[in-house]
This record gives structure tokens, sequence and C-alpha cells, in this order.
């Protein structure tokens, strides 16, 4: 089986370092599946890649290679990691861009040696694709570095239950859609109070007329607000922090 | 050979929509070669998602999968289809965004089920993602889904001819270069006249100097008025729908 | 070993011209490994796309095919080349996007045969990608077209040393985290004269507290100017062309 590396990145496409990477890649195993993910996350958005890592890494395959490369802070005393989780494996800065893969109980993660030629700039090109590479062609984690006790860990913020029993919650994402995504798992029922407004919740976005606002449990179960056939982010000025409150019906 | 699994959504890449389907697809199918197409149709486009497919769903082998996920009523009763035509697979919401390849006599449609366990939000990932992969692996049409005699044909506007030989069509894209394409099939010589100005068809853009304006027969065969190193959609004021007449010299 | 061939575009994704030039190849060559590089090369800029490829064409292992088309000059007398420089291969049209391999002075280049039946607007599509899948399969660069001996070559412009032993010298590029990318090859220590601003040279963007500007040899090895986790390019107002100066401490 050719091994299955996916990329995500905040690299853009038209500077050409993602293709840098890409060769460095296809030159230590021109077999190899390498798959985009994403190369659009917003530069440094480190919030937005672990969303996106949560979303999809566990749906791969046992044995898939996840590069996740949005790095602020490359070339500082951060580690560089390697975590092997439920059989998948994920390289990326310490900084909480592999939470998810880190949160499981049997995740392990080591600190890539980086070799003085690793350009300061661009642990990508060469530090992460070459442990990529390296794990790929069979290497064990341990052959790579050192364990790595304590990575930094993210978590989206827990909503809290209010005393009159409605749940106060918040918006974590904003999506191409501009539907505001929340950290309040979803209901079949109920509204929810969006700056003000109010929202009922519905099973989908067709369940309106276009132009109503709406919330609803999106894909990922976690209740979001939309506008049909609109951008609820920007007709109901929601960003990333904007307070929500649901409540049953 | 390894199935040929082509993409075309709106779901852009940064939020991991695109990402998580592409985990169902390699889970089914580790040895899948699925290549993206575009993410970057504007959001719920129908239109220019219609008009990219009319491009390629074609140009690919005999065997392609085409996944065509484009679905503003996703979770509605609108149906979820699957279209064999000449030979090539394609799976996408009945809202006429498979319509090229519908528009064949041999095309035969039905209507994908729908577990209980789909997310009435993202179809592409729970439906057509897992209906793709069966496919791939060899599951007969008939076994997926019901005949669906009456798909939604969506169908580009006809230019009309006028009493004095004059042809009246309208801009239906505007593409990435400033570009607008017509719904005139091309011509080697005549004269377009937009919005009051007059544009000389020409063979290519090289053959009026910077900046000037031009119509050409595009890649696709129908006209379209461009600006050279320049931008027609902007400098002319174009969009979807604006007025064209064609005279041939 | 499948052939291995790689896309850079200024087409986008959206219209769908990427995806008829994958199906052309992949009904060429349904073995291929096609990688998008990019295909958001900003429309028309040959000079982005150049430093791209001197990024990433020789990063890539002998035996690859490149295509580059960033052609603005479609379907007039300019050349369509293939070219061949240390075991890659490029292709794409003779104004200067492959100049990064024809530097090498064991590279050789060839100018296609056009068929009257190629669309003078995509040559992509109908002269390089049927190219690329004849040399894939085997066909020598000579069957393809004649000996071209004087291909365009673009060069970034070099800095010139001042008499007081300062290094004149510009931005020749912004990329997408507002890095100010300059010519001069870089140091490890020193200031960057910016516009009348000074900049100390670093050795990675967490040397500088947040907000600040520095300047560091990136990962191609030349000067740039950074804000930390900010836009050099917007906040000091930066383009392409930018005069800096650089002295060593």
């Amino acid at each position: 089986m050719r091994p299955l590396i996916t990329l995500l990145t905040d690299f853009g496409t038209a500077d050409g370092y993602g293709a840098e990477l890409k060769g460095v890649l296809y030159t230590a195993l021109p077999d190899a599946n390498v798959v985009d993910l994403s190369h659009d996350i917003p530069p440094q958005d480190i919030e937005l890649a672990r969303l996106a890592v949560a979303r999809y890494w566990h749906r791969f395959p046992a044995g898939t290679i996840h590069l996740v490369i949005v790095d602020p802070t490359v070339g500082t005393t951060r580690a560089s990691l390697v975590v092997e989780s439920d059989g998948r494996m994920l390289l990326g800065p310490d900084n909480g861009v592999l939470s998810p893969a880190l949160l499981r109980p049997d995740a392990r993660a080591f600190a890539l040696q980086v070799l003085p030629s690793a350009a300061p700039t661009f642990h990508g090109r060469d530090v992460f694709a070459p442990a990529a590479a390296a794990i790929a062609a069979g290497a064990a984690l341990e052959s790579l570095g050192a364990p790595f006790p304590s990575p930094v860990i993210r978590r989206t913020r827990e909503p809290t239950r209010l005393s009159n029993g409605a749940i106060a919650g918040e918006v974590i994402a904003i999506d191409r859609y501009g539907n505001a995504v929340t950290n309040i798992l979803g209901a079949h029922a109920g509204r929810l109070d969006v700056g003000g407004r109010y929202v009922d919740v519905v099973r989908t976005y067709g369940d309106v007329p276009a132009g109503s606002a709406l919330a609803l449990a999106g894909s990922s179960g976690l209740l979001e607000v939309a506008i049909r056939d609109g951008s609820a982010a920007r007709e109901l000025e929601l960003t990333r922090g904007a307070p929500v409150i649901f409540r049953r019906s």
C-alpha cells in the first residue's frame, strides 16, 4: 500500500512553499499519495487549524500520516512534534494544532530532532516533511526524537449551564458559508439567543424561507447559526467569541 | 486500475469539510485516486458549478466518478442523485449541477437511499462519498437507489436571432481573468455590441494592444469579451446576464 | 513507476479550465500522479510564477514533468516550450516562467508543434498537456518539436554594492504572510534600511516581540522583511520594487 500523507498548512500555494515541501516528500517517497487538505488556513490561525484537524484526523484510515503546519513560532524553542494516536501519525509544531489527536489517552508524542541545517523559518520543508518520509519508510518514532510528555493542548471552551437551565456558549468559528459554529452540542428543538435576536433550532437549512435566520446541529454535532441563502456572520455581525444562549423549548 | 474520483465543491478548504469527505473515501478505498477539481465554487453557485461540469465531465476517461457537491437544499426532499452517462458516473444533488451529463439520451439517473444517520447538512460526507466508494468497489447503480426519471435539468439560455440577422445573447459567466463568457457560439469575424460599446472579434488576446477590449471564441467555443492584460468584467462593468449583440462583419 | 506531473497555473479552479487539463492528462495516462502545486498565481503574473518555479522545480525527483502555464500571450507567435534540465522536464510558454531550469548549462529547449486544432486561447489543454502525456509515455523531446536555441530568460535583478560597503537591493515578492522578500542574499547580522526605517537582521520571527519589524534570511536564502504576527507589506507599505539597503553590523 502506498503511504498516505495529508497536508494542512497556512502557506497558500502561489509562493511555492508547499511545492517545495511536496518535492521533498516525492523525492524521498516517489510512490506516496500526498493529499492536499488545505493550504488556505488564514496565516497563523492555529485555532482554525485545530478545529479542522478535529474534523478530519480520525476519519482517515489507520496508518495515515497527517502534516499540520501552521507555525508562527517556527525556529524558536517550541518543539517539533510527531504524535501517534489510534494508529494515525501527526506531525506539526507544539502549539496546539495537534490537540485533537493528543487528547486520546493512548497518544504518544515525541520531539523531533532539528538539524542545524534546517532553515529556522521553514520546518515544514526541512524538519516535518523529512520526518514524515522517514515514518512512511518504516522508522520508529523513538528513532526520530525524545518522548515529549507535556505537549501544548488547546481545547474549545466549554459552555456553561445557567441557573435557569439555559446554556451559555459562544461562536468558535465562522465557516465559508458565513455560518457561525458554536461550542454548544446540538439539539433538535429549542432556540438560540444571538445577541438579543432569537433564532429557532431546525433540522436543515431548507426548513426556513430564503433569507431567514436559523440554528441547527451541524455535521460535527455543534449548534450553528445560519441564514438560508445568506451569511449569518455578515448579516448578524457575528465573529469568533460572540456569546450565544441556548434554551430548550 | 485505481478508481478515479474527482471532487467539485463549494466547501472551500479551511473549514475541513472536504477533508472529512476525503477521509471517508480513503477509508473505503485506500488505493483510490481522488482528484481535486475545485473547492472554490462560490458558496451555493449552482450555475457556475454546472458550467464547470460541462467543461470537464466528458474529458475524463470512462469509468471516472465525478462528485459535484454544491447543495444549498441539502437535507430537504431534494433527491440525491447518481447518474451514469457515456460510461462516467456523476453524483450530486438534484438541483441541476449534473445537467451536462443528464442531457445525453443514454443517461440514467437513480435517487440514492439516504440513511437516517446521515447529517442533514452534509450529504457530501454521509451520502455521496459512501455511494461513490460503493460504485468504485463495483456496486451496481440499481443497488443504491431507485430509478429517478425526471431530474432537474438546467440549460444555458439560447441566444435569439434578430430580424436584422444579428444575434442577441448575454453574459453567462465571468472567469478568473475577468473575461465575460457569453452564450453565443463563436465566430472568427464580426463585432460584439457590449452595452453600446463595439468590440471586434479577433483570434486571440495578443491580437490587440495591451489595454484594448476584444472578443474571441474561447476554448469552449463561446464568444467571450476580454481586455488584453486587464479585466473586461471590471473595466466594462459586466456581470452575468448583461446583454450582448453579435453582428457578423 | 507512475509518471509524476506537477501543475502551476493562474487558472484558479472555479472556472473548470484546470479540470479540463486534468481530464486530458488522465485520459492519456490513467495511472499518472498529477500534483497540484498552485492554480492561484495571480492572473498573468509571470514574475511570481518564475519565482515559485525557482523554489520547487529542482526539489522534485529526476523524471518529474512540470507544467507551468501562465500565458498571457497564448495563441500569438510566442513559442510553446519543453525544456529538459538536469533530468526534469518543464513545459510552458516562452515568456520566462521556465527560466530557473533554463539557466543550467545542460538545459535543452524545444519548440512544440502546435496543431491547427489547438484553441488559440488554451494551449494548456491543447498543446502542453498532450505533450506532457507524450513525454510521460516515452516520447523523445526531439520528436515533439524543433530545437529552440534562444528562449526568453528572466532573471532577478542583482543588488549593487555601494561605495560605503552597503548593498542596495529591492523587494522582489510579497508572500502570503505579507513578508517582503528581497534580492539580497541573507546574512546573520546587520540591518536593513527599508524606506528610511531601520530593521535588524535576526534569525527567526520569534526573536522579536509580537508586532515588531524584523529582517531575516528566508528559506531560499534571501533577506526578507517581516512583522512578527503581522504583515510587513501592509504595515510598512512595501510592494515589489521597493528599494532596501543592507548594512553589515
